[in-house]
């Protein structure tokens, strides 16, 4: 079974590393890891022909893979990486197992209030909704309904756990349990 | 040709009035518009099987559409709404024209940069990064370069436009050069 693991390492200055460790658990399992294809990579081509092309590659490993864990753990800002989710709604159409985790236990409703809002939301008619005037989704999700929807309705897995941040994007429990959770369902 | 118009229109006060108003756009092309489903509807399940159940019904109606037009209009951040990126990805993988806009003219690059590290990002051997050690993609793209690269892989639009913030959810310039566009390859 080839997993593809979704998510913001290829940002971050340990990256590769983070990335090695994530494909070496994944293999524990018997599992076959995709990961997104290195930024470094793809040679010399201008800036924009090259983020196409890697924007195929990963395409390409993920229309390869039976099933993606994707680390939703929210990255520059209250949401997860927009190409994490990209991906993660790619896979969904596909047909393919759609898994989850982050490691901000929070969800989106107390977390779109408490950071992006600093706490001040207001209760209208409509619902809860921030200064702007924008609503706030309230559906005990950690994110937009979209994504824990979209995992939910194909009988996915979305695991939080709670985890301090600056270990927010080392810590591999959740992704480990991710891991166990499809082990499990090849039985 | 039926379009599926994803936006966070849904989250806005005056949502109804300007899905209203896309739609009506569209329709005067000759096109079927589908809109994800308005959040009061569903009736009185629990929030959060509320929730899946808007989400399948998006995804029902994302199937029945040729094509889509993304607003991927930054909303509560620095990047696309995430509920409509999932989408722009479901799309993309069942081979559907995938067309988008932002009424952000910025690049993802400098919009990063400005808002999300207030100016202050260093430039490191594998390129710039911000004061945590994130590096910043620089495709000369208006998002992640999996938004980009996946509309630009399939032939589709990414149309960006210099709108004020005030106006940024209600202005639909670019909105009807998706239409025009999607209209010219009918022909």
């Amino acid at each position: 079974m080839r997993v593809y693991l979704a998510g913001p390492e290829v940002f971050l200055p340990n990256g590769r590393d983070l990335l090695a460790e994530k494909r070496a658990l994944a293999r524990r399992y018997g599992f076959e890891p995709h990961a997104p294809i290195d930024l470094s990579h793809l040679g010399t081509a201008g800036r924009y022909e090259r983020g196409v092309a890697i924007a195929a590659a990963n395409e390409a490993r993920m229309r390869e893979a039976d099933a993606v864990i994707a680390n939703l753990t929210p990255f520059r800002g209250i949401s997860a990486d927009p190409g994490t989710v990209y991906e993660l709604g790619f896979m969904a159409a596909l047909g393919r197992v759609v898994l989850a985790y982050s490691n901000d236990a929070r969800g989106y409703f107390e977390r779109v209030r408490d950071e992006y809002y600093d706490g001040r939301i207001e209760t209208a008619a409509a619902g809860a909704q921030g200064a702007d005037g924008h609503r706030i989704e309230d559906h005990d999700m950690a994110d937009n309904l979209m994504l824990d929807g979209g995992i939910a309705a194909r009988g996915g897995v979305f695991m939080r756990r709670a985890v301090p941040v600056e270990r927010r994007f080392e810590d591999t429990v959740a992704f480990v349990a991710c891991l166990d959770w499809l082990a499990a369902q090849r039985h």
